[in-house]
């Protein structure tokens, strides 16, 4: 079978709706539209219900976009995997990460025998109100993830490193709405369907790569914090009504420069987790030469559930000014900006059953 | 001479008005409540104008002490030197660090040949509101450094690593009294004030340990950010109108089991300089060793003042949901507590001429 | 049996631990120290779980009283009933209520004939985590209300118009004690246990005034919004772990000089329930006269649970940034500033069962 | 000459990108898209520097109206002019305005004797950052309004009513621009200068409509604050670099079937000034016949930059967590939502020279 080559481009933006630099590379040749598989982003809202510069990002990405792919800008977001992630706190730079794919043409020389990034996506049905954080979700993420692997064209579940999954919530009008049908959603309260949403979405992936055991079901979702994915990456947004799947491994069949690795932080201040994951794909921190190879770190952050990181106090829950999402993706984000060397990685908030409580998955793209 | 002991012990506190860990120690016997100089704290308010939890903090520890020092619980803070700096953000953990001093009894053994840490404390007048962010509060603080390191026993200027001011603020009242008189305040904005404040009180600490010249001025508050000191930590509150100093170094005439040493970070993600810092005492991160040696870490953090870190955007400065104050806590505050291991570690907002423009001073204490 | 003599004095305070106006009336001899029932305040925090002006506020009051009552400052706690509600978003002032009861001093003339304000006070035992929100905070609150309403002599339920309660909330730490012990709160979340504390309380109130049926129970709090006292004002708190009850009424027990009369706001926009309060104490907006008798306005804010007001949408559950009580207290205390003409009216957030759903009860104290 | 036929209709939205109300009034026929002249709007974002609602609002509007005018999106905006206004705090609810002008055809029959609404609408130039707030912005917006005047075909300045301005703001982006060409900006602080940018604007007003003297200039801008517009109403936002005038008053060559009315609120709580602007169009609050009539009603909101509302202590100046302009449009929402019997009203924060301090001015549009 002949091998598909993986582009991964890092482009930082000017705001939410600023397309510029990817339509810099598209119109230069740098970049074929076709090719884009997937847009992973940070934006700079609050990350929580009323963030719009998510939605705002795709409109603008959609609307760019559209007459380079000869689409509709509503018919793009079929083709391409738009996820995007509010909250740039702290050293936090916003960016997007563009993942192409292109088959390899015949004959363009040998590909490596080391297994090499790929990429694929899925995408899940609508889901009801009531149907969020529940097993509904889980079951359709299972198949999801399961349809990403076959278009990443990677079979072992171990050389799967990073699932990111963007997911819905819930406002007060979808609660109505369910209401209305005499349905009983999972929450009343928008913010903590978020959480919801991710956690139903990490258990699936968890289930999907037998991580976890068949019986884990959505009664279990933000109760058993024992149970969790370590690869997976929710982020949920008012923009969407189904999951969305980027998943990201090596695979034999990828000729593509890069190398993904992973490793799980057990909570926000583990520099050691890091530090590992950077020398899974060869890097080191502090180094010039790891810098320029280093292509993006994705981490999730979470504020600890039982209010201490090491036995020490943390004010994350309790603040009634500012989220416990806000807080750990400033927090994270200064360490893996610190151990990086800028800010312009992917850290996103709420890393319900993604790692284990109070940590998460961090996973590692590099230039070969 | 006869040397100093010092002590300094760090002890985390559950809410601000939380004194019984201190209590604790006096009541065992392992403080002695009138060796007590300096309590230096981080609280978990919103570190802004109308963070009340420090002055609530200082009210609660000089009630507590006025009993074991024989005061009234009002002229407790004139013979103790109290800074409690607001914002816990991310990962940091509110605690208090107490400096003690005591005289080391004759013949109780060879001093070090070494310099080791001691501290001395010094208060200004009191200023009006016009003062503050101008010449009077750079004059007043200049004479305070002053007294402080003939209170520490430090001759020479390069022995001093960490310069702790408290500093006041503006309110609306504060701003309505001075104009009630014909005087017009630096700003008018209460948060704004902070800045004018710490930053003139950064250039007074600059001034009187040499390093920029004597013809600096309240001018260049806050306008010239090439001129910076490298040891000063400054930070505004609610709850006073003068100036307090707590300043630490290394002297021959102290005895004390401790050494500080300092490096300044270039901007908020500067893990260089923060392993500079920990070295300088002869640690290093992720060593257990290490951990075990260090008492605290003292930092300034901000959001650089040109929207950018090592060339990309941050969106600090344009949030208008979040100050930057809170957010550069929470991302040095990320970056340090993952090099020390733990959040409890004194991380400060607002680094005007504190350490260049973004970045900031970083002090470390360890046993020897 | 003879009349006791009631004073209701509002004081406006420069901060949370400003207590120099209540030193004032005492210092003058404008108020008698003992005869202090209860004190009502609004404090300039967030009114959230981190706000900590509310302890700071009590504290600083029963270091000021404690001299002045011959009780050490812990005691004070237990003879007057402090109730102190954050939160001062918008136009509204921080400002304390003083209710004051003597006995009126034989042959000082004939009584009204009219029943006048009377206030009563009671405080339940400490509740465990686990009780919050459920039927052991109701229970108890329905003995407090019996007994404050005995303390303030009235026997008929319909002459109860205001029953303020201060109730204690969930902390990371509260909740993991609980957990400890094997039990499960309500809720891990401090924000979310606000409303559950209060909404038991309120229903506790309800059935004590017999204004809802004896059957209802724990399980209804938060659920059933049809079930709700139009007399109950509950605001949540760190700084206490039982419920403080300060009721007040009219009795022909009393000889004051005022009378309190109230109404129920069906929305946060409810002006002609606002005006209807008015009238039943003998006023209208827009009024000198009235104005000048006008002693203050206690009032329940909160966000239409079902996100809109007569049907058109509003945001405050979905804002991520700034919590719904906040809102809905600047709102209330902007339609109520502006028919008090002063912005130091007591609007306190949260009114979950306390009146309907969206609105809140109102209550008007007024010279006679 | 031949009257003007206007239609002004207020339709709710579901985000900030809804513009299905639009759409179905144009798909019905109800609306021509051809009259459509301006387009004012509340979305509910912070309404500060980073608020991206404004901007993605104006999108979603060009590119929804694009195909109706037969204009490319980015053309649109030359042609209809766009206001957004950030903030929908408290009661208030989202929606837009639409105002629309068709000549009325011959023969249609007698135009009223009595001066009708009539709008006009003018653009300025692109400002470059350092006019912002300057002797430039002023000048560029006399302009405008003269031009806007005359849009509306209204000679006599006592019949304009209500002047909308859409203005620009700094952003560190826009700042550090300036500063590269060696120009200073009239503030560092995006925030701030929203502030400086309103106050321009509306200084240009006053200059325009002879409110104040032709001498007042850019020196006086946030100083003099016996200086303002009783009509102006001025909206900072990110998504634009000029200024944008929307012109509202009465014109004997309308034959519009509405009137617009004015007053001036002294403060955030003058019930008074309200009811009078209401009676200024024949309504009356509580009164269900002036609801069915009124239009809508806008008005400015500001925090009193004195720290006080009749004497009395406002925190909106000292939170450091809620910038006060939010605080300002909750406060004065809830007051003109309560009078209005709906959420659905048009305030706008941050008033500097926009009715006296701490006041501002509010306009209401009734059916005849």
């Amino acid at each position: 079978m002949q091998p598909n080559s993986f582009d991964v481009i890092r482009i930082p933006t000017s705001g939410p709706g600023d397309v510029s630099g990817l339509m810099a590379l598209i119109d230069s040749g740098a970049l074929e539209p076709s090719s884009i598989l997937a847009v992973l982003g940070k934006t700079e809202g609050n990350g929580g219900v009323n963030d719009f510069t998510r939605e705002y990002a795709v409109a603008a990405l959609c609307n760019a976009l559209a007459p380079h792919v000869e689409l509709a800008p509503r018919e793009v977001k079929a083709r391409i995997a738009f996820v995007m992630s509010g909250g740039t706190e702290g050293a936090l730079s916003p960016h997007i990460t563009v993942f192409a794919r292109s088959p390899r043409p015949e004959g363009a020389g040998e590909g490596s025998s080391e297994k090499r990034l790929s990429v694929g996506i899925a995408q899940t049905r609508d889901f009801l109100p009531e149907e969020i954080g529940r097993d509904a979700q889980i079951d359709e993420t299972i198949r999801a993830v399961g349809a990403a692997m076959r278009d990443a064209r990677i079979d072992d579940v171990s050389d799967v490193h990073f699932v990111q999954i963007k997911c819905p919530l819930l406002t007060s009008e979808r609660v109505k709405e369910a209401r209305a049908r005499g349905k009983t959603p999972v929450t009343t309260s928008g913010y903590a369907s978020m959480g919801y949403s991710r956690g139903a979405s990490a258990i699936g992936v968890a289930k999907a790569l037998g991580e976890i055991g068949a019986d884990v079901g959505g009664s279990q979702v933000l109760k058993d914090w024992g149970l969790y994915s370590s690869v997976a990456s929710c982020s949920a947004g008012i923009e969407l009504v189904h999951n969305v799947v980027i998943l990201v491994g090596n695979s034999r069949f990828s000729s593509s420069p890069f190398r993904i690795g992973h490793a799980v932080m057990q909570d926000a201040i583990d520099l050691p987790a890091l530090m590992q994951a950077l020398e899974s794909v060869g890097l080191s921190a502090l180094d010039a030469r790891s810098q320029s190879r280093l292509v993006n770190i994705f981490a999730k952050a979470e504020a600890s559930p039982d209010g201490a990181i090491r036995g020490l106090r943390h004010t994350m829950l309790d603040d009634s000014d500012i989220n416990a999402t806000r807080h750990a993706r400033a927090a994270v984000g200064g360490l893996i900006g610190g151990v990086a060397g800028t800010g312009a990685v992917y850290v996103s908030g709420g890393a319900e059953h993604q790692g284990p409580a109070g940590g998460g998955p961090v996973a590692v793209i590099a230039r070969v």
